[in-house]
């Protein structure tokens, strides 16, 4: 019999890490089990040299005798008090909203848009942001609410309220910066810890900061790469979520460095997303932890 | 207390798969964690075309109630029948037993024998057998037996008969055809089920057979691979452990495409000797699960 | 002092291949700069096997004593004779006109048409044509005519009729399948050779023909791929042009491997697309010499 | 008819570069040309933003008019010194000498060594040097002479003094540091610009200087790489030659890294070294010009 209070939710994923000690992953596998939900997917792992444990589990909810909204609260004071867990739990019935922030370049945003319409995320995409006219085209194509907001080197703290103000009015929960090309105050990023997903146009740690196409060429690299990461204060030091590479060759100019990189931009970007949308991504120490 | 029964041992490991039903990971963690067990590795899949559940544990068993030469006993009674299970359990005391097969070609054998002694694999390797005496030198330098054992198509069952005879001596557990050129009869292949690992020196299914190099070659790929596969008695259609590819070009003529496969062939071949040795490798209808 | 007769030609492309003999680089060039003109790309290859002579040579027109309308005149008498070269020029005033024939999915076109509205390529697109409404708001979205030509096994023939009208009446140079999952007749196919590119899903020669990701997982493999090619009548087997892959696992479904595989698909066909629009693509044999 | 002064010759290489004008690439080949030699292979590339021009040019010197030995004075007095010509030539009649440094750590030695052996590359080697017994016993299975000269930072002079006369006695053409684990005095370098090959353990420029794999573990990035260069005087910042990469996960501790590094790290040097050996790497401004 479907729980009563469980309908039109068919499955929930926790993340969990803490200091590792035995009986973990039985504890929470038996708590599952004995409240009658069905473990869909595992995936658990010790990081030895730090002694911590990760542990993502997405369960079968719609016989669990618990009801949702309660399970949190269970779980924090039967388990996670006990054993020093952090933990997120989500369910499936929710659709997480996303806005995109870009600026002149249209690559990303095609790719984001392209996905979004042919239903490949599970995502709400209501609101982009620019600081340019450029692509309130791309928007329009796609029915999406376009604002800009121009930022100079006087006005930032009034456009980031404006920011956030539209990022509460359309209930967002992540930020992807589709090649914004601005730099966030401090203050706003710590608004969104682990929510504002970057692209890097480099294999970081290689090439921080501003025309890494640039320095690359100079440099003579045989490869370039792409990153996504979680944007925290420290420039481009944010958390890793996925990179890619692609060969390049002394006849390429810093131009074909930058064609070529833009489809690494893209797809890494679009990776990453995925990954954060599908709830696979702990962050722990400035570092990802990804469940495959 | 260190179970007196289990000195010497710290760790199994256990590769299990069976149709899937609720509760499989919660039982098998709870066996586990209430004898004394404390988990140090769980990878867990869930095949939802074929409902087969799988699981890879490895679990210190420095303080388990259970003596090791009885936890195959007690999981097939109390688990294993109850669920139909498939299962393989190993310790860490036993050293697996490779044996090499080669033919004239040296790369391959040449990697093996430089990990081998670099101490990066934990196997022992007691034994080579060649249908050639080209490479002799190489098992000398490195002090390993060297057998050769010559093959035409009249004496393949006497050569095999002796081959297996080496291999019972040598008490080996698995086999490692590194370039070997030859075809084992049905009767020998089904004497090590997925136990005879295979360098394939193409993409497979991609240019199967003789020669894959020149096919690939005639046909203008952009893209050559290599496929290392338990054999089966059929040809170079064993379940895939690993592949890996490498960029050419129309400048490639066959001698190049030969040159650059074979170091695809040694690193991929490699690949596959870890994942096998390191327990991480389960089959299942011709294809294998991989625990990361 | 500029070339009246070359006014608003900057650059010619010349792609040639002959049987090898001593001589030919000295005199092609020797063509080039006696005449005025400054080499700006140089590339040959010989195929050693065939005994065959590739070049491909871009160079500055703006001073070239031959007006362009008769370089191939010229060439053609004083050399491509001579030599029993094959030989085709390109001028960069000329901007190649290319149509897109589309199914129902959306991924290709997109990065198509995100990549042509960003002025990426330098081409035209004046045409989609499909066997489906789907994509319809697509082109609409980005103001390019959409045609619906519904294909079935008895209209075929007049089907591709009323196309090549249109691929005639809007002086279409060549054709991209993007997903387009109907097969050409013969007729058709002839009427463009290395004129028509189509994306494979697979890594050719693997998994030919219909439905090769469900092929992929049934056979296990590790590695999935696309591949981008020119027609031919016998299927899937025409020049290559470009391929890539992406690493696949025991855990992805064959709903994973089409997610994965349309990011390869349309990166490669787009690459490919790029080559050809650059005249960097000699086709020989059924096989692509590309210039880089 | 065969020049008789150009007996057990077949093949002249000669690389160049200068500032580009127009006509290089045809005087270059007419002189090749008028002189009865037969171009077998070229490449050439214009550096649009430095404006500099480099050609690799490989010729059939059997029935050339000049001899070998007056090659070199006949190039730069007729066309070296007219157009400001950088170049080398090189004859197939010499093999290149090579020696190879290393520290303790086998895995690039037994590569080299491997494709040594087998005859893969044209190069000799008769020297190895090492400042620890440790690899002493693979030299000598090799039958390679094996030097053991500690360094250590009292004696660094006195010790490269030794160094360099034993390469002068062996009449070295090239050094490669197969992980060798010192930093040489500028002196040392600087006797060899160019000719000292590096395999640098990470993807250059990120990790530069020591224990790059223990910063990569720290950064969690989600690919590591490695990087071969000539050395210079400026610490792992030298010409980049080839790089490669391999993905990892936050599953893999430093040691794993290594583990998973040195398989890129043999291959990628290995791919350096079959590089220089062919002469194709040209460097310009500490950029290499690879042709291919």
């Amino acid at each position: 019999m479907q729980n009563q209070n469980n309908s039109g939710i068919n499955s929930a994923t926790i993340l969990i890490h803490c200091p590792d000690q035995p009986g973990l992953v039985a504890a929470v596998t038996d708590f599952i089990n004995v409240n009658g939900g069905n473990i869909i997917d595992l995936e658990q792992y010790v990081n030895r040299q730090e002694n911590e444990f990760f542990m993502r589990i997405k369960w079968d909810v719609s016989k669990f005798l618990i009801p949702c909204e309660k399970i949190e609260d269970y779980f924090r004071t039967m388990y996670a008090n006990k054993y020093g867990m952090t933990f997120r739990i989500y369910f499936d019935n929710y659709t997480p909203r996303m806005a995109v922030f870009v600026s002149k370049m249209s690559h990303c945003l095609f790719d984001i848009l392209g996905r979004y319409t042919a239903g490949e995320w599970n995502v709400e995409i209501p609101l982009i942001i620019s600081n340019h006219e450029d692509l309130r085209w791309v928007a329009e194509r796609f029915g999406i609410e376009y604002h800009v907001l121009k930022v100079n080197k006087d006005n930032k703290e009034t456009v980031e309220a404006e920011q956030i103000s539209l990022l509460k009015e359309k209930q967002i929960d992540f930020v992807v910066l589709a090649r914004y090309m601005q730099i966030l105050s401090d203050n706003f990023i710590e608004s969104y810890p682990n929510k504002i997903i970057n692209i890097h146009h480099s294999f970081l740690p290689a090439f921080i900061g501003a025309k890494p196409y640039h320095a690359a060429y100079e440099r003579g690299v045989k490869i370039i790469g792409a990153t996504s990461h979680y944007v925290t204060t420290e420039l481009d030091a944010g958390p890793i979520i996925e990179q890619d590479i692609t060969r390049i060759s002394h006849r390429d100019s810093v131009n074909d460095l930058v064609r070529k990189g833009q489809d690494l931009e893209k797809i890494v970007l679009s990776r990453a997303i995925k990954l954060h949308i599908d709830r696979r991504v702990l962050v722990y120490k400035n570092k990802t932890i990804l469940f495959s």
